[in-house]
């Protein structure tokens, strides 16, 4: 029953009335982002809230972009298992995993390779685009052999 | 294994380094309000980010205050059953239910008596005060049988 103030799932991470938009990198033309098998979701859109919250559902074997900005990002894991990295760490994660992703930290998003990675992310509205690492950038990062491993998943060749 | 940048259940609807706080109305002083048997978390709190994110949980049979302000709320169900009144609509909820609260509209949630209500709540950092229900507001209120049931689940006399 489609309600205006209440919203249900009608296939699992799928909501009535909400769209599912193929994940459009905010770098601004196609730069280059590499991202594979996810969709976005927006679901609390409003002027009088001061944040957004989209819902990420990444395939397995598929990835986020590896980007940093401004902006601080809040994450809630609702299914699904994963990894991400942020900063110079990489971390597991199951459902209820609550992560933080601070000002101008490296932060990439990846689903096990045989499970789905869901999960909630709040910003602010008014935000910056993302930046994406120079080759430099990413020379710099995989100098942790932990970070490299993860990196190679993110961005196979 | 506590993470600065990860925090994970370790009870259900428990968080490492995430306080349980006793649900404290905002409006001011006890003022009358009346809850019962919820208890409340702030997952994410950042002066970067313009949202709260908090975490309450009802015990089954509980409810949260019967009040209403100027700032939105946005609603995600984590886990159990119950209901809500948003305006002058009963709802019922399951998990991953999403609902809006607007500007002014009376709103309470209310756990199934069998179950727990566990629900995100996601508002901004700056915001009004609530109000309560003048006895006037809840005769009117009550003049909708469905709410007036609702009402007397979530205020027994």
């Amino acid at each position: 029953m489609t309600n205006r103030r209440r919203r249900r799932q009608d296939v699992p991470f799928g909501w009535e009335g909400v769209e599912v938009r193929p994940y459009k990198p905010d770098t601004g033309g196609d730069g280059g982002a590499p991202f594979k098998d996810l969709s976005r979701q927006v679901l609390f859109d409003r002027s009088d809230l001061a944040c957004q919250v989209r819902l990420f559902d990444i395939e397995p074997g598929g990835h986020s972009t590896l980007e940093r900005h401004q902006h601080a990002h809040a994450v809630i894991v609702l299914g699904g298992r994963g990894q991400c990295l942020v900063g110079e760490q990489v971390l597991d994660l199951r459902p209820h995993d609550l992560v933080e992703v601070g000002p101008w930290e490296w932060h990439q998003f990846l689903a096990a390779a045989d499970d789905h990675l869901a999960f909630l992310c709040i910003v602010n509205r008014d935000r910056d685009r993302p930046q994406l690492p120079t080759a430099a950038q990413l020379d710099q990062l995989s100098l942790d052999p932990a970070v490299a491993a993860f990196l190679r998943l993110g961005s196979p060749p």
